[in-house]
């Protein structure tokens, strides 16, 4: 018998698990990265500005060594035995390293300096980068950019990496590349620079036939940044592909055999979809967590508006992957019982030994459509798909002194709901079928109110992944596929990927009223998102001015 | 030396103060009501529909008597010395009676029927029937209409009782007359019925030139409510005359004597402005509690948009006063503890043996304005000035998730003071002149971080009023008139009443942010409350809906 070991990076912590070729869960094993997210201020006490969003990559190292050790130990299989390990990274993450591959961060003279730490995918301080790049691509025209929803995220590497060149010109002088989480892990697992065509693919603009983004678009960004290719270079090499072999260090650090593959890396929510035996166009899967990703495996390539980007081979060689996203949704929720949640609600959650999402879940789940009167614009970390804004913010409606918490937790639910629906009209409107959607992660799987609200607000049936650790299970997958020892990855994700069984079917009586409802944040988005009133960007000026000030 | 009580009734309690005549208080005496507000459900445990608000008028009786005995004991003078008493009430707060006074809901076969009970003015049940009012009163250009903002409000006596009609005819019909809970509480104490002209001026349109609206108009309302003035009849004073002498029974559960003079009601707000010293035009008065009255004497009477009323002699003889309104000050914030205040904020609060508003105010002092990135319409209980709309709602934006609960209650107040802003402009703007500004309540004397911000968003020098008490204060000085032993009202006023020294004065950086914020919110109350999108009123009937179904 031979196994396969998937570690999936995400927000706060890394997890791996250990199969066998059937695809069964022999161990597991997690842990939270030591600094957590940097959002205040650096290790060191150096402040950071707003909407600032580091890590620390010794945080990466330390937890892949420990999950994958401790999970082999459990598991009681030999070293040899692992086939291949594959690995899932939260994106767009990037950091700026040297040649060899050491962060700048961990150079004595830039410990200080923000812009030498890993940017977290939700680092949101570079938006004004991203309206430069976007303005300067459309007005070009650049063939790439339909296919990225016509906008490109300051999420992403263009605009993290003119920030730098901005804000700390000498950081960007000095690095030699500034290359995703996930590359990083697995250069420093096998050895060997190796960039996944899925990173480059969805987070630098890299297409198949046209390589990275041009110098002449570069120049026309910032005379300084027209050598930015060359910070992106390396070997690119497709989902399902191999990068290297374990080397003999982290072999012995992570109870792993030099003989072992290492797949190619892949983004965290787009390793679920061969983890849910997703092989054909069609099926949108959602990666429910912080934020939701929204996956879906298609035979026609079209420039749907607002969706972060289509990558041909994102996911599985030969089919078009999208990608669309909220960049808010558990997030939400846990902002709310952070900042909102009232003493007697922690009460009852203490005396009851529950969590306080489910006391608020009971009060609201008994609630018809409609009856809290309130609206919400699900935009409290900015608009990824379709408005691609992170300059807009949440917006609160119909509140009134009758308006109780469960209330509002119950319109920030729906709120995401109409958020996804958003994201499923225009895929079908520029004519890519969605025939099928299937919900994953811990929302998907502990909130049936959440879920029967996304059926009814969709107006479609929704399939449950049951798995609460779809993004090591497909990465280990990968990490079969690497090996080359049972097939093709098409053939790994027929045999070992799975979803549940649980299904939420629309209730019509209140996908009517929903209905109403949903036309009401369409108007409203259109409205705040799309130049209507300009005033969620006057308030997000006016917070970075006072901000500044101090 | 002689003396005087005053008694205010507020939303929860009625407070009693004895004076002499330089106005020195010798005593106070505050009760709440047992029953309090009436909102879920009658003592009987029948249940009550959405946005409504009663109370028992028992409660009026059994606090008027404690209240008063109490402080005339306190105070050690003789019943023979006390001169007057007077008595302000909250107001539009309604109550449907028998011809000896008898309240309907004091009858067996109607002690579960909610129309029997007393309105209080936060009843915002009768909408549609203030729509039906102001249909008809527009179509028909009734003359009066323009001097109620060219609105009337569902909280005031045609609306509510519209409603009874509507919905419990045979109260309507059973009743005698319907009556202002202070009129009510006078007729009780002296034994005749005397109306004020100032609840009449307000809340029924009473017009010294044409009396109530005309038969005519009714009959257009409605067939059934063409002798709506019947049950408003009584004999009607101005404010500052006497409406009689206290009944032995009276006398004898007050600790008062037959001697002493009953003065004729007023509006509890109203008679903060005789307390404060205010016998000229120019000067606005905000009365700041649950909700804010903003009261105004002026030698001018023009048709000001938006303002529940202008009345003569509606505070002081010969002179005109405005009533404009803001229907949730202290109780955006009252709810905002209730509803949305984490625990830990409760146990710093605990722990420091302080109020949860001075935590939340000392988190939020030192913050620049803009700082938090919100803004909100304070529409939580509807609207009164300007827009007069009880079916409109709150409006909160910028919510991010970096918001804290600080900010929320920061922006809640900077929302009251924008519509405070509103409302001085209004006047300014139709030729009412506003030379000075007054501020009394709990929270003009207890918020400087509130204060300073209604100063920096109106751009006006703000004096604060220090009595605690200036409702009753007011009363006791009408009391003193009613007993007509040192001069006339004027006089009084003169002599006894006063405001404090502590003033506040804008600050120009303040007031330049603020002045871009109040621009977006004049923007969005336009757009939410005057047609631009009618999502809130969508929302409200979705909530009714929803609730009519269960």
């Amino acid at each position: 018998m031979k196994y396969a070991v998937g570690v999936d990076f995400g927000t706060l912590s890394a997890r791996a698990v250990v199969i066998d070729e059937n695809g069964r869960e022999l161990a597991e094993c997690v842990k939270e990265y030591p600094h957590a997210v940097l959002e205040e201020a650096l290790p060191s006490g150096e402040k950071l500005g707003v909407d600032w969003a580091l890590q620390d990559p010794d945080d990466y190292l330390l937890c892949l060594s420990e999950t994958v050790y401790n999970a082999v130990s459990e598991a009681g299989v030999s070293p040899e035995d692992i086939a291949g390990i594959g690995i899932d990274f939260t994106s767009c993450t990037v950091m700026p390293v040297k040649a060899d591959g050491t962060p700048l961060c961990k150079l004595e003279k830039y410990k200080d300096e923000p812009h030498a730490w890993p940017k977290l995918w939700k680092h949101h301080a570079a938006q004004y980068c991203a309206d430069i790049v976007n303005e300067v691509a459309e007005r070009r025209g650049e063939e790439w950019l339909p296919y990225y929803g016509g906008k490109l995220s300051s999420e992403w590497t263009l605009a993290k990496s003119l920030q730098i060149l901005h804000e700390a010109p000498e950081v960007y002088a000095e690095m030699d590349r500034i290359i995703e989480g996930g590359d990083w892990v697995i250069w420093q697992l096998c050895g060997r620079e190796v960039h996944s065509e899925c990173n480059a693919g969805y987070k630098v603009q890299w297409r198949p036939d046209s390589g990275y983004p041009s110098r002449a678009f570069l120049r026309e960004v910032d005379p300084g940044f027209e050598n930015f290719g060359e910070k992106v270079q390396g070997e690119l090499k497709p989902v399902g592909a191999r990068a290297g072999y374990v080397t003999e260090e982290m072999a012995e650090k992570c109870g792993l055999s030099t003989k072992t593959a290492v797949a190619v890396g892949i983004i965290d929510a787009h390793a679920s979809v061969p983890a849910c035996g997703i092989a054909t166009g069609g099926k949108l899967l959602m990666a429910m967590g912080t934020s939701t990703c929204h996956l879906l495996l298609s035979e026609v390539e079209k420039p749907v508006p607002g969706v972060c980007g289509v990558v041909r081979g994102g996911i599985l060689p030969g089919l078009y992957a999208y990608e669309a996203g909220q960049s808010c949704v558990g997030d939400h929720f846990s902002w709310f019982i952070d900042n909102c949640l009232p003493e007697s609600y922690w009460a009852e959650a203490h005396e009851r030994d529950i969590s306080p999402h489910q006391v608020l879940r009971e009060k609201a789940a008994g609630q018809q459509p409609g009856e809290h009167g309130l609206l919400a614009l699900d935009w409290w970390n900015g608009v990824r798909s379709p408005l691609m804004d992170f300059d807009l913010s949440g917006v609160l409606l119909g509140l009134n002194l009758q308006t109780k918490p469960e209330d509002i937790y119950r319109a920030l639910i729906e709120s995401t709901a109409y958020g996804t629906r958003t994201i499923i009209e225009a895929f079908k409107q520029t004519g890519v079928p969605v025939d099928g959607i299937y919900a994953g992660g811990g929302i998907a799987r502990k909130d049936p109110m959440a879920m029967q609200i996304y059926a009814d607000v969709c107006k479609v049936e929704i399939q449950i992944v049951d798995s609460s650790q779809s993004g090591a299970l497909g990465s280990a997958i990968l990490g079969f596929a690497a090996a080359e020892c049972f097939g093709d990855v098409y053939d790994l994700v027929r045999k070992i990927g799975k979803a549940g069984n649980l299904k939420y079917t629309p209730q019509p009586e209140n996908a009517e009223i929903y209905e109403k409802l949903f036309a009401k944040y369409q108007k409203l988005s259109a409205y705040f998102g799309k130049g209507g009133n300009e005033v969620l960007h006057t308030l997000k000026t006016l917070r970075l001015n006072a901000k500044k000030e101090q």
